[in-house]
């Protein structure tokens, strides 16, 4: 069939790896990932891309060298391309992220957290 | 603030028409939209655009020529362009939406269910 349901509670049980975003679809040049978060993530930015994140399941907060932005379950956020951000989460956070194909997680860093990009589930 | 969160709950809050999708957010070309929905739509299809269904709320099915998907709260799907398809919910279902900004909710039919497009919450 044309269109096929894609159920996030069951795409997560397919990976335990934390920040380590996964592929679930593709809209026009967009990706939709899934990721698992805990602890604290790099400053970074992403040069051609600007980056939602919406939050599944827990909480998690957005660090902008001007503020913090809190975000929990029901909520998203949009980090401006460009833009640096550091996303940190105390407890494990499961969001759902969008941005343009072929974005790496670190954006412009390479850091030991570079994720291996391109891994669908 | 650079980053500011959006509440799917406090935003459903700022309407009430059915089949008239709300603006919340841009992501590099792409909207971000919430509607409700309730009864069923017009087969249309959209030429130029994927179009993402996130259900956050409730439920709904998405008959295509060749079947149909049913989706509940945490589950997503895309309608890939240039497919014809028609959303049908028996109860008000609250959804995300993720397509090319400028996209008309009717895509290549015009309906009495054809909406203004543009509205920002």
């Amino acid at each position: 069939m044309t269109g096929r349901p894609i159920n996030f509670a069951e795409k997560f049980e397919k990976f335990s790896k934390q920040w380590s975003p996964r592929i679930i679809a593709q809209m026009n040049d967009a990706h939709f990932k899934l990721a698992r978060v805990q602890g604290e993530f790099v400053w970074h930015s992403h040069p051609d891309t600007d980056e939602v994140f919406v939050v599944i399941d827990g909480e998690m907060a957005i660090h902008f060298r001007d503020g913090v932005a809190a975000l929990r379950a029901g909520e998203m956020l949009v980090a401006p391309r460009g833009v640096e951000h550091k996303p940190v989460a105390a407890r494990e956070c499961k969001i759902l992220l969008v941005e343009a194909a072929g974005t790496a997680n670190t954006g412009d860093v390479r850091s030991e957290l570079t994720a291996e990009d391109g891994l669908w589930i």
